[in-house]
Parts: structure tokens; C-alpha cells; sequence
């Protein structure tokens, strides 16, 4: 299918680098890393230091990436917080996104889901920039509706659609278990279906951590794929296994960790990059171990 | 489980209509009509007479709402629509939904599917007005991720979850109709599973009029819950058929159309009253037929 749309990056940057499969693996290497920090800023959490300034989230957000940029490949902002604030927690979020460099994936954590038209809308809001300002390299995307709900995200240039596989919470056991007749589970369904769809260069997974035994039968189906594994660090879930079950040759994950870092401390700058920084050195230990590029 | 917020109704009127199952049935015998008018409002679309109006978007939907207000039962905006176009976009959702009497249903059509806190949030903003102002009956939200992405809907008082069930569109066949070994399709797991989250009185399932041989199926498995029925006008599907098959005591039925009304004709107000009153009128017999309450 053509590309209907060209990436038209909005940064201020003289030379916006484009968030291709290779460039995200030169960036992990380069870091050391592929720890993607979760922005689930709530105001409610926030350290009082913040509440004074004029836009709290966006101070919050800025310490936060000032504190994990050296170390963090990834942010993944969890658009459902930002949408609760109102129209100011779009812009929020808009002054966030244009704090990020190019050289960090963006995901935006929205895990919509819907078909055709209205799917376009929705890409357009956080792909294109003349519509929301939004310039994100990827988007979660919900597959219950099937192969025209997630297409229309795979038209962008250099976009992302970050599909949800098998995810880490208890209500993962409700649906995406489920067996067919020969004993293949939903969510393998999803993986297998949605590679008729979209390419290694334009489709990743979310995969819980919590459910590192499952992340063995998902790289025999997604071999290739880079899989967004949430579940390390609040929600548990070993980064070591996860690491050496899932890494590929383009290291092949994204390890999101969100409170755990943001919400590591009343100093949110030096909590927040002592912990992040935690992480980084495991992951550092890890790739060394375990990644054959 | 107990409900942990109540119903804080942000109208003008000074003694609005709670949105219960009663009251809902009650609407539909008083204008003998089970029509739901999709808001999905394109700035591309609209007549060029509300492009010179200081909010297009709102001027068109308050025309659309003047002209169908008598024989709809149920408004759902589509919310990627009014997302796409940032912050001025949630604007004019907000001054349509203030404008629609609280003795209208309304659905936020935005098939949001997230876990816990993250789906907490997203209820908060489309159902508790402190926080963006709306205060929608209910909103469509997605399955894939299970009880824990449904459940923190239903905790608020005298709101709905319209959930996902069976889809009218094509991709609906990649896994809503995936079988397991005794033969049942996803969708119907979906609608047993969540029979144990809700109850007739808080949770509607969406379910394609494309496919009215499934819907006999559906009335099996959840004969007393309403049914939200798109692929009506546009989308084709038999309107005799889904009201013979899918009433019920309640009468269980809103049966959306979209495009159909809206866009009917240049002259907004007289051609969506057109189209909508030829669709009431064929909803009134089919209520004299099959309605047995």
C-alpha cells in the first residue's frame, strides 16, 4: 500500500533524525540502553516543588527528560492523563513533545482502536502536525477491530503503530488467552495476522514482562519485531529475563518503565536520573550479554 | 462492587433526566423512535454556509440537533473528529454536548481500552464535568485488555459502557469470529465474560447490523441488554431485520446512522429532518410489529 501521508517533523531542529528501524537500534546502542520512560504525570503526584509553576505538568515533564535523556532511548507519554487535564493538558503535552529530541522514539500510549476514517483522524492527531501539533514516531493501537483499524496508521511515512499483543494486567487472561481449536492463543493470532499487515520496520508489540514465559512463544512467531515490554519495575517483572528471552539482532525491545522512575522522589531530577540511571546500567550488563547484532 | 463517584449532571436545566435503563426505554415509546444520530463531524464536509460562522463544528451540530432532536433518541459524536483538530476541536464538543437536553442519550464513540488508573482517567474526562467538562451517559470502550479495563467504567454512577462486541466492518473477521475449540466465537466470549462486570442497567454492546445473521446469536447470549447498531444508511445492513431480530423487552435497540443524516443534503436542518423523520417513521412501525413490552 502507497504512503499517503509524508512525515513532516515540526522540530525546531536543523536536521530532525527520522526514527527508522536502524536508527532506533543505533540509538539503543549508542545509550547502552532501552529503557523508554513512561509519562503518567498526574497532577495529584507530582512533588509540591512544581505546583507553583505556570504549567506544573510540562515543568514536571521537562525535569523528568532532563533527568533520563542520556539514558532513556524511548518516552511514552500515557495520553489518558494528559486528556483528563482538558484542553490544557493537550498543550501540556504539546510543549513536552516539542521538549523531546528527535533522537528519542516517542509513543504515544492511546491505544485507540477504530476503523477507516475515523482511524485516519486519529493517526493525523498524533502523526501529522498541521493537525494537534503532534509529531509522535508511533502509537499504541488496540487490534480488536481487526486489519482496517491498524492499516491506517501503517499509511504514515516513518510512523509507528505499536500494536497490544499480550499486555501485563490481569484482565490479559479474559481474552487474549483464549484458544482456537488447535491451540493457538489470541494474542500469537494477532501477531501472526498483523505481519500480513504491516512490516518489522513499522509494527511493534507490547508485551507484558509479567509473562516472561510467554515472551519465548512470542519471538518464535515475531522474531523480528521490536516488542514495547511493560511490567519492570511497579508493576515487577525480571528485566534480566525479559532481556535475554527477547533480544534480537536489532536488540528488539523497549523496556518501559514509568512510576518507578518519575515518581522516584520529592527531587524529581535526581531521583528520577538515579533510577533511570539503575536501569541504564542493567541494561548495559545485559546487552553485553546478550545482544548478538 | 460499590460505585465510587456519583453523577454530577452539568446542564442548564434545572431538573435534568437521569439516563437509567427505564428512562432510556421510556424515551424511545414517547418519540417511537430508536434512532441514534452520529456526530461525526468533518470540517470537510460540512456546507460551505457554517464555514463563516465563528465555530463551524458547533453551528453545524446545533443544526443537526434542532433538526433531529424529535425523533433522536441518542447522539454519539465521534470524538477522533473533534480530537483531530486540537484544542478548539474539544471546544466545540463541549458547547454541543451542553447543548443537548439531558433527555437525549449520549455516547462518546471512543473506543478507549486501557487498564486501572490509565482507564479511570479516561472515564473522568468524558463522564465526571470537573474534569473536562462532559458529562456524556456513556462512552464505547474496547475488550482486548479485559476486566480491569472495563471495570473502572462501570464505577460511575448511572453511566454505561458500550462495549465492543461484533463490528460491521470487514476487519471484524481477523479475530472478533475466531473460534475456540467448542466452537465459540471471540465475541461471544466477549459478551458472556463481561455479563460478569455489568449489568443490563450499565453496559450495551455494540454489534453490525451488517451481520444480522450473527445477531440471533447475540440475543442468545445477552437477550436483555440494549444493543448499539451501526451500519445502518451508509454502511447498508436491514433495518427490518435488526428490529425483528434484536428487540426486546427494553427494546434493546439504538440503531446509529452517521453520514446518512447529516451530510443528507447542503440545507443541513431541512435534509437531516428529512432523513431522519423517513427513519423514525419506518422505527414506528417496526416498534407497532415487533415490540412487546
Amino acid at each position: 500500500m502507497p504512503n499517503l501521508f509524508k512525515n513532516r517533523h515540526f522540530s525546531n531542529e536543523a536536521d530532525p533524525i527520522v526514527m527508522t528501524l536502524n536508527e532506533l537500534t543505533k540509538q539503543i546502542l549508542r545509550k547502552k540502553s532501552y529503557l523508554c520512560v513512561g509519562l503518567d504525570t498526574d497532577p495529584r503526584l507530582i512533588p509540591d516543588s512544581f505546583k507553583q509553576e505556570k504549567d506544573p505538568i510540562f515543568a514536571f515533564n521537562k525535569a523528568v527528560v532532563d533527568a533520563t535523556i542520556d539514558v532513556a532511548v524511548a518516552y511514552k507519554p500515557n495520553i489518558a492523563f494528559y486528556e483528563a487535564l482538558g484542553p490544557r493538558g493537550w498543550e501540556s503535552l504539546q510543549k513536552t513533545m516539542e521538549y523531546i529530541p528527535s533522537s528519542v522514539f516517542t509513543i504515544s500510549d492511546a491505544k485507540r482502536g477504530d476503523i477507516g476514517n475515523t482511524a485516519t483522524k486519529y493517526a493525523q492527531s498524533f502523526f501529522d502536525p498541521s493537525f494537534c501539533g503532534f509529531d509522535f514516531d508511533s502509537i499504541t493501537v488496540a487490534p480488536y477491530m481487526g486489519k482496517d483499524s491498524v492499516e491506517p496508521f501503517l499509511q504514515f511515512d516513518n510512523k509507528w503503530v505499536v500494536l497490544l499483543a499480550l499486555t501485563s494486567n490481569p484482565g490479559s487472561l479474559d481474552f487474549q488467552l483464549l484458544e482456537d481449536g488447535a491451540g493457538v492463543p489470541l494474542y500469537q493470532k494477532v501477531l501472526e495476522k498483523s505481519q500480513e499487515w504491516g512490516s518489522v520496520e513499522n509494527l511493534m508489540y507490547v508485551v507484558g514482562a509479567t509473562r516472561t514465559d510467554y515472551l519465548a512463544a512470542v519471538r518464535e512467531v515475531a522474531p523480528e519485531h521490536f516488542l514495547l515490554v511493560p511490567g519492570i519495575g511497579a508493576q515487577g517483572g525480571s528485566l534480566e529475563d525479559v532481556s535475554r528471552i527477547g533480544m534480537n539482532k536489532h536488540v528488539g525491545l523497549l523496556v518501559n518503565s514509568s512510576r518507578a522512575i518519575i515518581y522516584a522522589g520529592e527531587n524529581t531530577y535526581q531521583d528520577a536520573k538515579r533510577e533511570a540511571l539503575k536501569v541504564q546500567e542493567e541494561m548495559s550488563r545485559y546487552l553485553e550479554l546478550y545482544y548478538k547484532g
